[in-house]
């Protein structure tokens, strides 16, 4: 049975958009994991298929309903199994992460609910209890692009879907490390030499300058994830 | 003249994907912003059209090579003005937040490195000097879905893009905290009222009240955004 991602969205022309190439777009050819959009203006009531109305209490844009929101997530749910997560995606939320990524390959689904508009309705947050996940610091004009970005990062994660080589690399960032350096061919471009470890077939010291590198570079660049390696490694 | 996206991507045919779509997309007909992907396989110069080679050092992955990237990025900058940003996406990068967003929509256009496999060559990050930008602490399979949120968070910001009324929104997320519920009607769901405060009419009392919620919903999920936003307003 293939990975399901359920996706409530009034855009279900944007997927599987970037997800249908490269590495995500294979697996979903192969069938490892599958999309269903649902359309939430489909669950609208009048004949102008109205989702939105104007906030309670006044200001700007618009917030999705909560009795047509409702009618869509249950729609949705009546196809998912109950451990799947049901996340509304949000800046509000809590950040999504690696370990995170993680939890939702290991389940069977999911169902993402991606807002518009000003917002949607906080009765429907509550009462369906969807849990609000963020991409970042950061405004979005919707939902859609923080799902695609989210399920490109669970998707690579899912049983068969990298080879055995390459899921190697995230041990790298998962030991709360970032990436050291790459450096491949030629020796020698626009005079700057690949560093000489890295030529010299000596696996113990390539590990050794690869760990150091990496604990440099997070060090310098990423102070708060230094600081949890460090409490974790270095006592 | 419009704000330009430069995308340099082995997968050209994701964009503009969900950026041809509502706000984003509606901007891009009206030519308020344009994207221009580049092939990096264009700047390949065997007949295999081949771009990355193995790690020097040895490791899982294959690693995109600094001459041909090298070559990609020289070509879209003949295009490019002096002060857009260069940037390569890539989970060692300084997280992307709404400042930088903000920045980036202030310059004319933006040059983007999407890396793809284990990673690129240090040397052309170091001598082309990319700006490193994570969209978050995750791994995504390439570049690409990075690209597309980060431009989706800039192309709304553009002038033109959004009406007056709606960008009153990032003034909320811009003072630091996470945003106060919305409510609209029904005015009872599922037995579930709208608070009474936001029908009283009282702008005042309304104001207060969403100050209030956005307080307590940042201080509960967000004790990092609380503790700056603290320092700011509360002493």
């Amino acid at each position: 049975m293939s990975w399901v991602a359920q996706i409530l969205t009034l855009y279900p022309q944007m997927f599987p958009g970037p997800l249908g190439h490269s590495l995500a777009g294979k697996a979903l050819d192969d069938g490892l994991w599958a999309i269903e959009t649902l359309d939430i203006r489909d669950f609208a009531s009048d004949k102008h298929r109205s989702v939105d109305d104007t906030p309670a209490g006044g200001g700007p844009g618009m917030v999705l309903r909560p009795d047509i929101l409702g009618a869509a997530i249950d729609a949705a749910r009546l196809h998912a199994e109950p451990d799947w997560p049901l996340v509304f995606l949000s800046p509000r939320g809590r950040p999504f992460d690696q370990a995170m990524a993680r939890e939702w390959a290991g389940c069977g689904g999911i169902t993402m609910l991606c807002g518009r508009f000003e917002g949607v309705d906080q009765r429907v947050i509550d009462q369906r209890k969807l849990t609000e996940i963020s991409l970042g610091d950061f405004i979005l004009s919707g939902g859609e692009p923080a799902a695609i970005a989210m399920l490109d990062a669970v998707v690579r994660l899912l049983p068969g879907v990298m080879g055995k080589h390459q899921s190697a690399e995230d041990e790298s960032f998962e030991r709360g490390l970032l990436e050291y350096p790459h450096y491949t061919r030629p020796q020698i471009w626009e005079g700057h030499e690949i560093p000489a470890v890295l030529n010299s077939g000596h696996h113990g010291k390539i590990a050794e300058w690869r760990l150091k590198k990496a604990e440099d570079v997070t060090r310098l660049c990423r102070p708060d994830l230094w600081s949890t390696y460090e409490r974790r490694h270095k006592t």
